[in-house]
């Protein structure tokens, strides 16, 4: 492949590979970029890992995934949405970047045109580059106030599309689409032959009181051509465990278990056989969390617009913060630098989510409030 | 991508899901086609997997690895073969297949040609496919007997080859290179400008008693145009956990990290904090196994080779036991389906492993000694 023009590094990871360099170097960095939960992985999938392995349940697996989990999967998708999803219309894969990298190999033939809503997941033009190089994309970037701007998604959907790409809750924005906007997303997509909406849903779950989670499952008629990306990764805290899954027609998932066959084999087996306890066990965690985490927002959102560079809306749902820094006169990259060379605090640049945002940044707020408490006071006077 | 065009079914994966159907409709199948040693992950791994969840070793780790299993791994490979590897020269991957498969997507640019010796692990073809469809692959037969055929392999080599993918010991063929062979190849190799040697030696510790494997590890001048690609899945039975790693010039590694940071992040973090364990631990379940696997492959050799059928030579190392079935009259796909229709015997057809082997058939031998005795039982009169 066209490797230096095709893959590019993701500005989030950079930046933590330089905090971790500067705290190497003694200097007290606090870092607010990576996007990981600061709650333990419930015992039970721990335990679960373990009894799988102690009884042997370590061999190579099915490469589409262990169909107890599929089932598992399916089910629970089916009693949340009311849908009619079975084990042949899941894909199990070392996480959820996998699962929409995988469905985009699988989907993109030469010269395939994808839709990326911005502000985007920051590895989704990486992986249309990888999975087809010959594949034209087109952003459409949302409305100041993050709603959807179905005009300009409309006019970039055309019968060559294959795929559009979106992302709700949205990582890096804290937004949730609306009901209808979910509706008018499907309906463009089913405009035209051959189009797909491959939607990521890892945030689903965290998301604050009050607020609605509004999946593009609740689509009937969008289902043949839905690709749902999901994991674990947010909602039980296994970001390193690498374990997710993809919900989508089954001649889709086929193409997508032969990808996986001849590219990684299958998912880790036993981290599979233990994902079944979760599906045993009540997600009673995760409201409490949600409050946590929900407080600390609030509490962050409230400090930092006191700062004339910052301009936010408070979101709802998931860790990520996303502000407007245009009243420092810098773009997001200068910004992140300045903010990390003067008070030792990482952020991530916007315009890795998208070249429109370059004026604004994204903090990751899955620390102690008392971390973050350290950081709005390192912040204050900051110029 | 040409989906249809660039990723075949591994027709050991086909074989194997056929016969699990058959045993799902109750029919007595014997399944000698997946390679995977039968003995038990070793409790150390297990435990060390276990502590590495308990004590919250389950975040996003560094995308090349964690860097104290790169450093376990270099000293290894340095303390076993004088070699001079260090952590950045380590990527860790899940599974041995992705490591030479994130090699080639870092290597391969448009229209590169790549030299693929054969019989080939069965992935490689598609492997080089999807990492650069405009590839051109060029397959160097070995002698019938299974030794380098020099004077080809010098002929299909030239400035356009990228990389020459080498597997010994070999996997379906059970033999293993020689030192003078292994030398020649890294020769042909440095003979051109950009020419590496991808490597594949994952089944470097299953050699039986009095074998020796030559490493291209052991060629100092080839190290920077050497990938070597290993893991834990033969050697400490691990295959259905998915951990492998390359070892390659620093740059490459960088490369192979940025692909894995855009589609798969990183390889589970407890797995690897897990697989430290085995550089504090002897290995010494593997002698008593190679054992044990020697025995049953004499046995399985001498009673197969009764058969009029079968040709084969008894192997030096691993579980496979590749045998010419010429004398049937069949081709390998013929032969294959005939004997699972017949006798409930499923092996894996020749030709997946090669063109030019299409009269031979690849058994797994790595199944209790009296599953071996019902599989020659059934073969005996099996016309």
């Amino acid at each position: 492949m066209h490797f230096t023009e095709d893959v590019k590094e993701a500005l989030n990871h950079k930046y933590s590979d330089m905090a971790d360099e500067m705290k190497a170097q003694g200097r007290d960095i606090i870092s607010l970029c990576v996007g990981e939960p600061d709650m333990k992985t419930p015992e039970y999938v721990i335990e679960g890992i373990y009894e799988a392995m102690k009884s042997g349940k370590t061999r190579y697996s099915n490469c589409q995934g262990v169909k107890e989990l599929r089932e598992a999967i399916a089910n629970d998708v089916n009693k949340t949405y009311g849908s009619d999803y079975d084990a042949s219309e899941v894909m199990i894969t070392p996480g959820v970047k996998p699962a929409s990298y995988f469905a985009l190999c699988s989907l993109l033939e030469p010269n395939d045109e994808v839709v990326i809503i911005s502000p985007y997941y920051l590895s989704y033009p990486s992986n249309v580059a990888l999975a087809e190089p010959t594949a034209k994309m087109v952003y459409v970037c949302l409305n100041e106030d993050l709603t959807l701007n179905e005009e300009a998604l409309d006019k970039a959907v055309n019968d060559n599309t294959k795929a559009i790409l979106v992302n709700s809750p949205n990582n890096p924005a804290g937004s949730m689409f609306t009901k209808e906007e979910v509706e008018v997303i499907a309906r463009i997509a089913l405009k035209h032959p051959n189009t797909y909406v491959i939607s990521d849903e890892v945030y689903e779950k965290l998301i604050y009181r009050g607020q609605i989670h509004h999946s593009f499952i609740s689509v009937k008629e969008l289902k043949d051509r839905l690709v749902v990306v999901n994991g674990y990764s947010k909602s039980h805290s296994m970001t390193g465990y690498r374990l997710g899954y993809a919900l989508a027609n089954s001649k889709l998932t086929k193409k997508m278990a032969l990808y996986a066959q001849q590219t990684i084999t299958n998912t880790s087996t036993p981290m599979q056989y233990g994902a079944l306890a979760i599906y045993n066990h009540p997600w009673d965690h995760i409201e409490p969390y949600n409050d946590y985490l929900e407080e600390r927002m609030n509490y962050f959102h409230t400090e930092l617009n006191k700062h004339p560079y910052f301009n936010g809306k408070c979101p709802k749902c998931s860790f990520y913060y996303w502000v407007d820094i245009s009243a420092s006169g810098k773009k997001s990259i200068e910004f992140c630098d300045d903010l990390l060379e003067k008070v030792g605090i990482v952020a991530t640049p916007g315009v890795t989510f998208g070249e429109e945002w370059d004026n604004y940044i994204r903090f990751s707020i899955a620390s102690p409030m008392a971390t973050l408490e350290k950081a709005i006071e390192r912040i204050r006077d900051y110029r």
